[in-house]
């Protein structure tokens, strides 16, 4: 092959090897693997190429189900609008619905994660309260002067805590896990609701974006949790989206109101 | 609210509830499922609106598990490719890598399911030998007639079996569940080899799709289990793809090939 | 190369060629395109792999056009939602409102398209009402022993005619197009109407899928035109969005009332 | 309704107002359009709420003609894969390839419209040759120092300019408009080169960036021009595949380059 200044690398991915009589991911027989490990699990295999260990699989498979399901989000309701008009597509209608988990709803995790990989130092071990203090008054200056809020902070239902964000640290201690990440969200959530005069609790996906930090997680992927959640979440509202339809109504009443005017 | 022909029906979901201090998906608390239920058990409550029971669990766990990884699939290339134009939106990579889980690969376990689920009678219990026999030719006819393959039979790498497939059968009967539809495909099997000359074995998602039926779920949904656990693996792609890109090779090889003739 | 069964033709697209100094698209010079060629004029290009000649210009931009925007449809709805999450990926919030783009709305230009190719012989010429007539009522015939509508007759708003139907037709009168599909979508509507005792004027998708046979495209790529026609409509109302954002209290409505049963 | 903090305000969209026997378009009645508007003018009225003037319609035509179509694109190769997977969606595969529109391709317009409208002062007319040289030393230097690219510029096969660009240009030139936006993105080439050592002539997205700057359109949905048109391009592609199929063999090397090492 010609020398070349763009694609001349191979080809190749190592996370599945098939032969006739086997297949291996991330170097594990999935036949083995089938029965005994869980959904879930396999979910940490395919992001950390390796199985978890039990305090792993307890942390990981809570961030994990706390994301399926948000109840009639925008992403729902774009699931369900969608298999309105293409009932024969399933895969068009979650994928529809997972299109809507961007910046504002789901990237809330990465942007905490984001805070913690960037502001905790890599080797800094555990960092005592004075540590974490100073760090998160500085993180909360950064942010006034660009004049951003903080993400994952705050929540228009969950007040004055978020109790899946309370569970998921309670979890992540009782687990054994250093938690630094959870105790800088915690302190950004007390200087915030200070400065600002109202309650800004860590909500779900702040929590997330910690915890994702805790296992290790880059703050650049911490989405794709919220992705490979939600999508098992928008199968669920299609199955109900048969059974018990609204996108007809969720339409029909946007349209006659944009009509009256 | 007057009368009116389209949409009439009010908007309600019936999946979560939320008030300030709880949620509730399914009638159950999120809090304490979160550290107790495991993400592929909570992905069964969002199908069945009940959380499985053990032997539904390892069932269950087994099938989706078997769906996430499929390695170098036109989907994960779809995904690795969308990510070198959109490296912005790890979401819009995984909704394009599942627009592809359509009739040709995923669809094949509702084409399964189906069979099962339209041939066997709903009242018929466990059928014996004979009346798996006769099922099998009746629906090998049927399909002959259309000049229909039959989904769920043959694959081109494994052969003489589908070792997951296999495995999946085997956790099925151990876990002492009625293998009436599993039957029937090995039937269809053993009958489309005989006429066809060559060896056509239940494949994974032929399997899946009669294992869809001893769980209950609806054929015109089975799909969905494909669709959520390749979200999961898809996500796993795009993890590889920023550590050791492919797509950009592709590309390119694909580019050049075509601009050579 | 070696044999091998699967994949083994050659990667090659005739649609662009590039060199340093000139793109050529379906054999014509780009550049000497730009400023001279229509929009309109070079999606016939794409799909025709010629230019139009002055007629089928005008018709395939007017029925094109008349693809392009229709309100505050579920397909909007979803874009402009989608935009609300995930505001950083404008191609994302197209994408989805694309995808509803199925079956039930766009798919009747196909089927409208489908009935015509298929019932209408190729060689026919142009058919005399008598041959109309009789075809109607065997296409009546057959969709109704199959208890299916005939697709592209019927609207919700547009009584007793579609204005956009009956101006696409006349357009292709007037450019002396042979009117034989357009004769028989109407002779379907007066017999559906007639057999079912209301009005059910021909649409504007079932226009379309008359004159898509008119103008020679495949019904199963008739799709198409509906695809990229609300592309450009979709890319519309995310600007509005921008400017008068409406997805948030369409959010919020479902949501509210769905929290309050 | 009572009064709330989100969603509060009305549903409302004004693009489109259907009567039984009308639809109006931004103002504009739908039926007189038909026959009479290109669809390139009708995509210029749905960015620009009204039609375009002979100058405004040439030069917008040709822009969007230049996006539709660029050979065998990852998007393209997306499309086309996925419609292997799910050949009954259409949409799907249409969706699957605009989801790569994003930075790294298509955002180049997105990138040079936002140099143009966030440098170039408002009110500043037309700029004589030092003032853009001016203008193009500082924005030189302030990419530099963010050791950022500047977007719209080098390409790797149109060398030493891209033709398209090129005679973008002359259109906007001979139709008379202020050519402000096109000189600076040619002397950023002229500067970027120099310092470089290299040719980066300004090419066709960038091109089009000072273009969407000319006519006026907001640089944060410059990039849907490429993506309404580059959904018609895609059509293309899905008919070419249909006829002549390379997607299978594009996965079958890759799925054998990969499981060789």
């Amino acid at each position: 092959m010609p020398a070349h200044t763009r694609g001349g690398s191979p080809v190749r991915s190592d996370i599945a090897r098939a032969t006739p009589s086997t297949v291996h991911v991330h170097g594990l027989d999935l036949v083995d693997m089938l029965g005994t490990v869980s959904l879930g699990d396999f979910a940490y295999l395919e992001l950390f190429r390796r199985l978890p260990d039990k305090s792993e699989s307890v942390l990981f498979n809570a961030i994990v189900v706390a994301l399926v399901e948000h109840g009639l989000t925008p992403s729902a309701l774009t699931a369900r609008l969608t298999a309105l008009g293409a009932p024969e597509s399933l895969q068009g209608a979650v994928a529809a619905g997972l299109l809507g988990l961007g910046n504002t709803f789901v990237g809330t995790i990465e942007g905490a994660a984001r805070i913690c990989q960037t502001y905790i130092p890599a080797d800094a071990g555990r960092l005592d309260d004075r540590g974490i203090q100073a760090l998160a008054e500085r993180i909360a200056d950064d942010f006034a002067s660009d004049g951003q809020p903080i993400p994952g902070l705050g929540h228009p239902v969950h007040k004055p805590v978020d109790p899946r964000a309370q569970k998921l640290f309670a979890i992540t201690r009782e687990q054994g896990f250093d938690d630094t990440p959870i105790r800088l969200m915690e302190e950004l959530s007390r200087i915030s609701s200070e400065r600002r005069g109202w309650l800004l609790p860590v909500n779900v996906t702040g929590a997330i974006g910690a915890i994702s930090t805790v296992l290790g997680l880059p703050w650049d992927v911490a989405r794709g949790l919220g992705v490979m959640a939600r999508a098992i979440g928008l199968v669920g509202h299609l199955l109900e989206e048969r059974q018990q339809p609204l996108a007809a109504s969720v339409w029909t009443r946007a349209e006659r109101e944009s009509s009256e005017q």
